[in-house]
């Protein structure tokens, strides 16, 4: 069994972590830690978790002890000394953290304000949408088997990358003036308290955020610009759902060449990810909805075009919670470690 | 006292009409028509109207009787024989339905399926955003005052028409790649049942529907080409929210200028909007969000600008059922017949 | 006109209030204070009100500054001084808070751990649910008209007593084992932010709280025995809905006579309410729904009876922030004044 | 593998079953039947199964062949020529519907106007709560393992018989006057269309329903009357949430004996349960919440006291279509089979 522990398992992403770990046949669910609640038992916080997990929560520094992987859910500039850690005890660090995602200092700097304190360790680590990271002819340049730290995608770009890897790759689309206009339900803002997601302020309200400044926009940015080979800038637009679970990315893009059929793209689409456990790209005619998709590891992609105006339109959802954290996170652990991708992973998504 | 009769007045936008009409103090409220259920009283259908109305269902053909205007909210293809018999009667005519949008038949005949009937009186009726019309240096070709038969927008285009005339009109804004993403709320599905507003399928669920094919988009690009003075096409996506009211567009159009700053279209949408009951601005940073408009006929605009890809985005809110619908229909009679503009029309939206 | 004040203007009973006085035509909006915001303009927390309210926040020594009326809506323990500098000064105080709702000082210690500091102010003041009080046989011990201090009533109490008086008075019912199952959206819970109204913890949630012990109990209590004149105690649970506004509280009671008709009970309340402007007694057959209520200051009551166990069930239902909060307090305000009893308050609740 | 078929499999229970055994190690999905959509793919109506089921849609004639297990998920009184074709052909029948509830015919006839084809079929049907039926000394008369037609239970009496066994078996309270105020989730009204069920009508609104006169009614006494060895009359009233999933019952009884302590209580449940995989006693001064249950076949029970009234006070709940539908039925199965009681049924409630 792999020794998994988990800091920051009081966040929404921790408890997501602990929830799918624990039905992980591989994975033995060791330390947990938490800065709020040291000495509280897990199934205090969640309840859920009552017959399932009965541990109690540790601090920070008790998280290495007999683990073979670690999970770190927290915010921006927390996750270098652990990784430096995780690092030197030869442990696998998975962030699910901004901080092991860009390539590019520069940009961690301008958008998230910290510097990288072990630079070397950034050279180490492994950005992985796992689809994409391993289609050796799109970007991947380093191998995520055998890797010690991975940067786990942040959820808008998960659900933005899966949608335009294919059309980048194959030049259906121009590169200028992508505009992707997103979605994402209530969890991902986290547990932590604000007035936009008290209920009465959420419920019954819909309205975009951090317009064109939203800190995923260098990450989508590198991730689009990987695969196509050239710079790529896009307007990129959250909105706040009310919902509990989910992302739908709309993505408007135009056409490099006018005569191309709907039929062709959505046959590359299908055959990019013909090897995928979680792309499910829908019939033509169909439309993804983020409801078939909750509470599991998949992404769901839905092509049309309007050939009033040449645009490609592509629809994506994901469970931001599972692909977009703590579903990808394991899915890259197993990769990482020679298990096989899906493992622990194939949750069927209810219908209601 | 203005006599008013509504016809449909057992789907939303009649019993919206309805509650409108009963708090504005020029109107008395006359006769009322239901296809599904004449001879009942309305209160059986909508009890919330108990101490406030008590009045039968009549047979459609009951309703011209003693009324000076009626509106009408029906399918399209049903009004041109309502609009005919009140020319007939010198009543005032309000079609919320789709039949009076359109001043190209061809458009009429793509998009619903159906001809003009009484082809005249399609060229007495005037469709009407009352805040742009009234703007005779944009596109006003009729007197709204004193008209005989208005065409009353539809919600998507309201919200749009209203976010995009002040940057059309300055030509902020390239008239090509107009990207339009709509959110609205599920009373914009009307009453009749159907699976996708069927409470366990729409709740915690969020999805485009009619990808750029929404009847709307005729009603749209006539709205804009007549502001702008030449043919605009736009790409326009709607969604269905898990809500009960409000439309939120978010609105992605290139710099026609990419030195012009953004305070200066801020200034120049302040002082189109400066005279209007309705238009609220909102201040540089702020974002507009549809639950500050909602059981209100306010549009709320803020503007953003992406400087790193020089685009304009705005965000427009209206509560789909008022602005949207029958607010803006009041609004459309009290102009036509020369009261103020905002009577019985002054809602203030509830912080909740 | 009569100038009003709002002490604790920003918390959603003060917002509500804000709202509901703007659309009073006997009344000019004088001063509004709050404890975090003093400075800052309304419109800056509750934009809902642009275009319609332009005032800054003042500190709560402010507020006595020319007016005649002062509300407050504040935490237990906090309104004694207010009351007693409106006192000297002569301006009516009414309290949307719970210092001047229990005549009995020993309860509010029990409940509240308080003590009333001037203990003469609390003789002075009425507690007033206006459709019981004014009935002079039911327990009406002072006069509204002219009061000074109004204790205006909880939102579970106003719900529970419009219930309950009819059949207390008529000794319908016994008193003892009176069970009362509420439920409330969570508007009632405030704009503090607590972890069971963050969005994600309440959405698609329900359940109790405060179980038996929850502080409406003994206001509640002395109501329902002032009513039938021996003390009565009750089960009392609240829970938390997921949705904004409303309670719906079902009430179960054991009839004092097996033989008596739903049709006599119905007749009786029917009686009670007729020249009530807001309660209105459903017919037989129908249910209470909140949704029909919300936005109003209007209170539904339907009657049933389960022939099986003997038992009378009465379902009531009320907008927590209007005929619970806001809207009951300016109906106590209209009679004190005398104004027309429904003076700013006959809004018709929207069908969705 | 066990072979194992479904009749309504595009009902909401249906397709929950459908979503439960494809997680079941050791069940082979066989055919699947329904009445709207023969010859259509699973998949197109839940797409949720896409990558996880792709099978036709047959007619119900089909169903039984080469099967060993036929679940059916219909409206009453379909059930009995279904529970007779699989009694010839040696296959268990689990019956979601009501049919094989009911011991005595009589109630059968009052509540749902059907009678019993197969009488012979009736008695040897066994109705299974299984946490109660197994306690030999409570009111099992027949053996679960070996049966061959399962009447599974309703969902309220589900969350219903759980929270009130153990009191009920120690006579901790009194037989009469027993009060159920039971909330449910809107896919306890199934995936047909109707008005009460429409978003629109049922987001922001909640009210009772069938009020003292639910189908569930004789269900319900009949396993409080089992259980407590005398025949047993409670008021039941339902209501409807504006949720997807889930059932609270908030319970009120009176104490047998005033000087019990709570605690004494508990332990006895805690006793009562202690063997059980799905059943949760929640520490006292815990609350029961959906939110905990969700997506899962735990049924969470908090016991609490109103020492004022002398009441105890139960609050149970369960996911309405798991431990209230296609969980336990498959539950059931497990037993009957003689598989371990919660193989495949081990799913952990999300936080979120």
């Amino acid at each position: 069994m792999i020794k998994v522990s988990v800091i920051g398992a009081t966040g929404y992403a921790g408890a997501e972590l602990i929830r799918l770990l624990l039905s992980h046949s591989k994975v033995e669910l060791k330390n947990l830690s938490s800065k709020s609640f040291v000495g509280k038992n897990i199934n205090e916080i969640y309840p859920n978790l009552n017959k399932n997990l009965d541990k109690l929560l540790l601090d920070e520094n008790e998280i290495f002890e007999d683990t073979d992987v670690v999970f770190a859910s927290l915010p921006a500039g927390l996750s270098d000394d652990i990784a430096n850690k995780c690092f030197e005890k030869n442990i696998l660090f998975i962030d699910l953290g901004a901080d092991f995602r860009l390539d590019n200092e520069e940009d961690y700097k301008n958008w998230y304000g910290n510097e990288y304190k072990y630079k070397n360790l950034h050279k180490e680590a492994i950005y992985s949408i796992p689809e994409i990271i391993k289609y050796d002819n799109v970007y991947n340049k380093k191998e995520l088997k055998n890797a010690k730290i991975i940067g786990n995608p942040g959820c808008y770009p998960t659900s933005i990358g899966l949608a335009l890897a294919p059309a980048l790759v194959n030049k259906f689309i121009i590169k200028d003036d992508i505009i992707i206009d997103s979605k994402s339900g209530a969890t991902g803002a986290g547990r932590e308290l604000k007035l936009n997601t008290h209920y009465t302020e959420c419920n019954e309200a819909f309205a975009p955020y951090k317009i064109a400044e939203h800190r995923h926009t260098p990450e989508i940015e590198q991730t689009l610009s990987n695969i196509y080979g050239e710079d790529i800038k896009v307007t990129f637009v959250p909105h706040l759902l009310p919902l509990n679970r989910g992302i739908v990315s709309t993505i408007y893009a135009k056409l490099e060449n006018k005569n191309i059929k709907l039929k062709d793209i959505h046959n590359t689409y299908k055959n990019f990810y013909k090897d995928s456990a979680f792309v499910r790209v829908l019939n033509i005619g169909e439309i993804a909805n983020l409801k078939y998709v909750k509470y599991s590891n998949y992404c769901d992609i839905s092509l049309h075009m309007d050939d009033r105006t040449n645009k490609l339109i592509i629809v994506s959802t994901i469970d931001n919670m599972v692909k977009g954290a703590a579903g990808q996170a394991i899915q890259n652990m197993n990769i990482a470690l020679g298990l096989k991708e899906d493992e622990g992973l194939n949750f069927i998504p209810p219908a209601f």
